[in-house]
């Protein structure tokens, strides 16, 4: 059976994220000075053959520890859909 | 009144994703084999000042279409929580 995992990787909430603040920068360019902070982070569509969703959140995890997130600097987030 | 917008930015699924492909050789590389597609994007963490949910996902969708997602490669999805 496939499963989809959604897997967001976001930098840490105590760390600058200076491409956030360049988002922000240019968004108050453009005159949305409504908003008031940005940070930009990954989102990862994984489909993976699995039997159970416990199994396919296994390997998600996996996956994100392994490869897609940075722990020192990057927190990960999966959903199973 | 303060909003978080969750806005996905994610390339077309008509259009190839390189960057998926790279990260799934990664993974099958490292033996995670059962992942059998993946797709990168992006996820952007929006703080919005509105005065309603309506006016917040107005300006988030402003925001994506005017700067943070590229309409003829990727498109976007807004969540306001």
């Amino acid at each position: 059976m496939i499963f989809s995992a959604q897997i967001k990787v976001m930098p840490l909430k105590d760390l600058l994220d200076p491409q956030g603040k360049a988002v922000l920068g240019g968004l108050h360019n453009l005159g949305l000075s409504s908003a008031i902070d940005v940070r930009v982070g990954k989102h990862i569509e994984l489909q993976i053959e699995a039997t159970s969703k416990e199994e396919a959140l296994q390997i998600a995890s996996e996956a994100s520890q392994k490869l897609l997130a940075n722990q020192v600097m990057e927190f990960f987030e999966i959903s199973i859909v």
